[in-house]
């Protein structure tokens, strides 16, 4: 792969931001002059500026790193991000398409005729091309398979065999192995013989005539030891492995937690098909995170920032679509209580306050549960224990908050039962968010679902709707008993 | 470090999870049986099971990495979790203190006794003492300090002056470097001397005399050029280097964009100090998600499922306390329309609709630009394309949405008016959320703040208290007009 001058610091890559857009600025400028032109004599000393900028602008992308120019083109608007990669040199568009966001690359993709695709994902590896291949065209994919070598062409069709969230689709199929019967000397003089060799290559894979794996040898151990000595002397069998089926999460906690840069993948006979490396991983587990952070807020996906006002609604009303059927629920709820309302306003003014902590209080809890429970660390023997302790937090904050605010409320209405009315219902809503918080992910892991999906929509769904009900049910039965006014 | 055995893959983890469980609850039922014993001659049957289990877990606790230990550690109750971490060899502690929780750590270190927490650091490099010491008692720091080496002594003071977010507290103090004017065979001579190489050596950083930093030779570049040529000939001299002082978060990008597996530390005089491996570049970036998602939940910081009510209770209750006062203001604006209300009921049912639906389009909103932002990727100058953007969303969503549940109201209150009101409500508040996600960002980098911290609390006050106000007033001015009931 191409491997432009490096970035030293991240104050660089923003300057070179500030510059390409002061350069597309004067660039603008001058087109517009250029458009509006009245005296045609000054056109030529436009236009020879506005090639000087253009020159500019693309010596500076030249220099730049892939992923560099990726985050300035993510940081564009689409007419500008269009111009500067209009800029990039052919053949590194391959790279770049590799960097960016999902969102930003369809655009880029779709400014490009088949035959640009093809030459550009054709400079790639086979599986940084199945990394991109769910945003090409069917047929630029075909043609992409004609043009490969036949072992890259199987590189291809099992990249793109792999499930998204699969060890097999962080694989690469770039590696070194060796035979354990030779010595480090053999293997030293061996790897002289490459120009280079893959990126991050911390291990070299020891295997067998049949490419079943037999061990590793650490560049480290490889360093240190006697050149004499025979690989198997000294390579290590106990090496972290995945299958193209485990799930990447489960490759993703295993280089936290073991501290790998490199790791085979095998097949089910134990024969090395290619590896994972931390760089994949660190990409992954960003982007799970930043999913995960984008589903909470309601967002399908990752946007682009510019993107088109119909975009942004696709990616968007899904979420809306649900709030909007739970917060009808929730008024329905409160439309049974109407005439208790009618008798004592008061209670229309109080209700949100218990709905709304009521839904902050089981959001906290829903968040532990859900996060222990991805970790495997949520163990249905100690439910119980959770219940307990989730109960127990929820009743000191119901009283201690709720008889706050049953105060304030008692002082605002002169209403001592009213005031009653509020305690009780926030130590009752709390109860019932801390059970659902617990219980709800509790009873999708059961079912078999994935208690993370939506989980803080459901418990506000339940504590909205829920304490609703609870609050007006008790001003309500208050007011029947003749304690409250009504 | 010590290392033990490794885990092969996360089933087993798990697996051995449940193995210690089920030792567990064998020794909890021996020891109940041994508690409530009435034949005393059972009793020295029931110690010699007892002992069995405990030797049982004690290996299958020594042949396991500390990562797992700590995994397992986490996953346990209080008591159980103490039970086994005695368990553990002494020499083990410092390693696994180092693996577990935050919240976690303090709970083992509270039952550990100053001797014992002194042995466990001494065990461990400068930097990852410094990373355990904000949890440690200050007397076992001062016996510390006297027991470490000068340099060592040096390191610690070092790595405990940098703030927690700096590069610098990602630092280690482990590398090997060489001089430039040496061959190859030199240098692989000199490694041949060490007994291993610090973990996640890929390059070795080339220095002067002084220690300056003059380039860095790859293992990759060692390993496939001829022993003869002199290092200055192949060593990269761009070099993607920190300072201590640089953001943690800056470091991590780095990482990203440039796949690094390792990178030197300098000060200002470009003297390496130390380097930064991925390693802790990926439980950084971990840990700040994992924080982000929490805060987002309205959890101060990572607890342990297994806390005390009491410690719960401190991690939950500022956002509560936050909550309710922002809940209070928006019942008092609600409280400022009760005539209103009195004259049609039907107006607290459906305001929660309003402000529940703003607050989901709003946090959309706010999410998308506050990401934009940590990135550096949104410009000041593109402040009006944004702001265009989201209210063209907000437009369509509310005219769509609210023109659905107007629709609704009409039907089910039979008032075209009070659906007009609705429909008009949602669209404003819709608006308003656009502007304020936008805005609220805006504002607070331009003030200096970060922009991330209490966003969805902020967003949710406004379309809370700004929702009831728009379709409250609405209301109350189509009343007067003599348009609705009232």
């Amino acid at each position: 792969m191409v491997e432009a001058g490096r970035i030293q610091r991240g104050e660089d890559v923003q300057r070179h931001l500030r510059d390409v857009q002061a350069l597309l600025a004067r660039h603008r400028a001058v087109e517009e002059l250029v458009r509006g032109q009245e005296m045609p004599r000054h056109a030529e000393v436009e236009t020879l500026l506005h090639r000087q900028h253009v020159a500019e602008l693309r010596k500076t992308l030249d220099v730049m790193h892939a992923a560099d120019i990726a985050y300035i083109l993510e940081a564009l608007p689409p007419e500008e991000r269009l111009f500067v990669w209009d800029l990039v040199k052919a053949e590194r568009d391959g790279e770049i398409l590799l960097e960016v966001s999902d969102a930003v690359r369809e655009t880029l993709i779709e400014s490009m005729d088949p035959n640009e695709l093809v030459a550009a994902a054709g400079a790639l590896d086979a599986d940084e091309i199945a990394d991109i291949a769910p945003d090409l065209p069917t047929e630029v994919i075909e043609d992409l398979f004609r043009s490969l070598e036949p072992e890259e062409r199987t590189q291809l069709r099992a990249a793109l065999s792999y499930p998204e969230d699969s060890a097999g689709a962080l694989m690469d199929f770039d590696m070194v192995s060796v035979r354990e019967d030779v010595t480090l000397e053999v293997v030293l003089r061996y790897l002289r013989r490459f120009d280079e060799l893959p990126d991050h290559t911390d291990q070299i894979f020891v295997v067998d005539r049949e490419e079943h794996l037999r061990g590793a040898l650490p560049l480290n151990t490889l360093l240190v030891s006697d050149p004499e000595t025979e690989v198997s002397a000294v390579m290590s069998t106990e090496v972290v492995r995945f299958q193209p089926g485990d799930k990447a999460e489960t490759a993703a906690q295993a280089f936290e937690r073991y501290d790998l840069v490199s790791a085979p993948v095998v097949d089910t006979q134990n024969r090395v098909l290619g590896r994972v490396t931390v760089d994949a991983v660190m990409d992954f587990i960003r982007e799970e995170s930043e999913s995960e952070l984008l589903a909470q807020a309601g967002l399908r996906e990752e946007e682009d920032i510019f993107a088109s006002v119909w975009d942004s609604l696709k990616n968007r009303w899904s979420w809306l679509a649900i709030n909007l059927v739970t917060a009808f629920i929730a008024s329905r709820v409160i439309g049974a209580f109407e005439s208790s309302i009618e008798k004592l306003v008061a209670l229309a003014a109080l209700m949100p306050i218990v709905a709304g902590i009521g839904g902050n209080s089981g959001n906290q809890t829903i968040t532990l549960i859900v996060r222990a429970m991805a970790l495997g660390q949520m163990q249905a023997t100690h439910a119980r224990q959770l219940f307990r302790k989730e109960l127990g937090v929820a009743l000191v904050n119901g009283v201690v908050w709720g008889g706050l605010l049953g105060l304030i409320a008692w002082w605002l209405y002169a209403s001592a039962p009213l005031g009653a009315v509020m305690m009780l219902a926030m130590v009752l809503n709390l109860l019932l968010a801390a059970t659902m918080g617990v219980g709800i992910p509790l009873a999708r892991t059961r079912l078999g679902g994935d208690p993370a999906v939506g989980s803080s929509v459901m418990i506000t769904a339940v504590t909205d709707s829920g304490g609703f009900f609870i609050f007006l049910g008790l001003a309500t039965l208050f007011q029947k008993m003749g304690w409250l006014a009504g």
